[in-house]
C-alpha cells in the first residue's frame, strides 16, 4: 500500500473512532457533578460536533502519540477534546456577529439550524467539555500528563492563540477603527499561526505530551505541527480562490470579498504554492528523528497541501 | 469585631487581592505557548473582568481553603479562575442574542463598550483562561489537585451546569417552541442550581479540593455551597422585584418582564423569604464539623440572604 493510501485509511479510521467516541460522550446521562443536560442544548452540541469533518486534528494526536506507543483509546480522548475546541470555534465563528456564515460542511450552520442564543451556548458547552475530557483518567492515567494537556490546549485556544487569531482576522476585514489591518507577511503569518495554526500544532504536540517525549522529540513534533498548520491555512486560502462550493462544502470566494488577510493575498498564487511545497518539506524534515515510523505523518503533510476539500 | 464586620473586611480583602491578581494576569506579555495577546481583545477581557464585582466566588474559595490551612496565594489563583468563568458568563449572557442587557455593575455591558464580536471572543478568552490558570503550578503544587479542580470547574460550568442553566433560563422566557417552560418548584430549582448555583457551589468545593479534605469535610462544604447558591439566587430575585436600579447597578424588574422562572414567582415573596432563612440555617449547620473556624463562612451565608446590591 502506498503511503498515501495508508494515510487515507488511517485518517478514515481515526475519523470513525472519533465519531463513535464523541457519539458516546455526547449522550444525555449526566455525569458526576452534573445536573441535567438540557435536550435542546445537547442537540445543538451534537449537531455541531457529530456527523462531519475529516477529524484531521484528532488524527494528528493519534498518529503522533502512536510514535511513542501511547494507548490509542487515550489518544482518541485527547483528539476528541481537541475536536470539541475546533467545533466550538466554527460555531462561534459562523455567528451573525462574526463571519455570518449560513453553510458549513454542506449543512446549515448551528445558528441557522437552531438560533443564535443556542449556538452561542453550544459553543460555550463544547469549549468547556474539552477540558472536562482532558481531566478524566481515561485520557491518561497520570494527572501530570493530563494537566500538561490542559495547559497546552488552553494556551493554544485562548487570548494568545486561536481566539486572539479570530479578532485579528476580524481586524483584517477593517471591522475596528482602532486596530490596523494586518497586512505584511509577518502580520498575516502571526494571524494564521494563531487562528488556525495553534490547534493543529497542539494536535502534534499533544501526542508528544501523551508519550512523555524527551525534549528533542517534543520539539520535533512541535516544529512539524507548526509547519503543517501553516500549510493547512495556505491550502485553505487557495481552495477559497480556486475551489468550488459544491466540492468544498462551504461558500467559497468569501475571504477575498470580506477582505480577509491571507498569505495568498500577500504573495500571490504561484509564490504561495512554492511556499506550500517548502512547508511540506519542513514538516517532513522535522520528523527525521522518528525515521520511517513517521511516514504516515509525512504523508499527512502532503495531503494537507494537496487536498481539494 | 462582630462576625458581620469580620466577614465584610475579609470579603473586601479577597476582592482587593483578586483584583490585583487579575490585573497582573491580564497583562500583555505573552506566556509560554502564546503568541501576541491582541490589544483590543485584551482590553475587552480586562473590561469584563477588572474593576467591579464583590468577588464573592473567590471569597468562598479563599475562606473554605483557609479551613485547611491552604496557602492564600494558591486559593486566590483558583478564585481568579472561577471569577473568569463568572465574568465570561455575564458577557455572553448580556449579548443581544441572549438577555440583551445594556447595563452591568453600573457600566455599559461589554458588547456596548466594544461590539458583539469582540464581546463573544472576550467571553471565550475568559473561559479558556480559567483553565489556563487552574493548570499552573502556582495554583497547587500537586498535579492531582489541579486536575481535580479542572474537572470540577468544567462540570460546574458546562452542559450539565451553568451553560445548561442558561438555556433553561431562555426556555423559561418561552424562547423555544420545542422546550416547555420550567414552571414547577423542582424545575425552577434545577434551573437555578445550574445557572447560578453551580459556580457558587464550586467555590466552596474548590477550597476542600485545594485542602485535600476527607470525604466528610468535602461533603460538608459541598452542602454549604449548594445552600448558599440557592440563597444567592432567591435574594437576587427578591432584589429584582424590591430593589432599585441605582442601588443594584443593573436594570431591575427585568425578570418579571421577561417572564423568567424564579422561586419568588412560584412561591410568592413571603414564602420565599422563609425559604431564604431556612437556607441560611442549612448553610450554617452544614459547617458544624468545622466549629467556630467557619464563622466567617456562616456570616457569608447571612450576608447573601440580606444583601441589598
Amino acid at each position: 500500500m502506498s503511503s498515501e493510501n495508508t494515510f487515507l485509511s488511517r485518517l478514515n479510521a481515526v475519523a470513525a473512532d472519533t465519531e463513535a467516541l464523541l457519539e458516546r460522550l455526547m449522550e444525555s446521562t449526566p455525569l458526576d457533578g452534573e445536573r441535567d443536560r438540557p435536550a435542546r442544548l445537547l442537540a445543538a452540541v451534537r449537531y455541531a460536533s457529530l456527523g462531519g469533518g475529516k477529524r484531521f486534528r484528532p488524527f494528528l494526536v493519534v498518529e503522533s502519540a502512536a510514535l511513542f506507543g501511547v494507548d490509542r483509546a487515550q489518544a482518541l480522548m485527547t483528539g476528541a477534546a481537541l475536536e470539541c475546541v475546533h467545533c466550538y470555534s466554527l460555531v462561534h465563528d459562523d455567528l451573525p456577529a462574526m463571519d455570518n456564515d449560513d453553510l458549513r460542511r454542506g449543512r446549515p450552520t448551528a445558528h441557522k439550524a437552531f438560533d443564535d442564543a443556542t449556538a452561542i451556548l453550544a459553543g460555550d458547552s463544547l469549549l468547556t467539555y474539552a477540558f472536562d475530557l482532558l481531566a478524566r483518567p481515561d485520557t491518561h492515567p497520570k494527572a501530570e500528563v493530563r494537566i500538561k494537556l490542559v495547559l497546552a490546549l488552553a494556551r493554544a485556544s485562548g487570548l494568545g492563540g486561536m481566539v486572539g487569531g479570530q479578532i485579528l482576522d476580524l481586524a483584517a476585514e477593517g471591522r475596528f477603527n482602532d486596530v490596523p489591518k494586518p497586512k505584511s507577511l509577518t502580520e498575516v503569518e502571526t494571524l494564521q499561526a494563531m487562528k488556525t495554526g495553534a490547534l493543529i500544532r497542539f494536535g502534534a504536540l499533544a501526542g508528544a505530551i501523551l508519550g512523555q517525549a524527551d525534549d528533542k522529540r517534543l520539539r520535533a513534533l512541535d516544529r512539524y505541527g507548526a509547519a503543517v498548520g501553516q500549510a493547512f491555512q495556505i491550502a485553505d486560502d487557495l481552495l477559497d480562490i480556486e475551489g468550488d462550493a459544491a466540492t468544498v462544502g462551504k461558500q467559497t470566494g468569501k475571504d477575498a470579498a470580506a477582505g480577509k488577510a491571507t498569505i495568498v493575498g500577500v504573495l500571490g498564487i504561484p509564490q504561495s504554492k512554492q511556499r506550500l511545497a517548502a512547508l511540506v518539506e519542513e514538516a517532513s524534515s522535522a520528523l527525521s528523528v522518528f525515521g520511517a515510523r513517521a511516514d504516515v505523518l509525512k504523508a499527512a503533510a502532503r495531503f494537507v497541501a494537496e487536498r481539494e476539500t
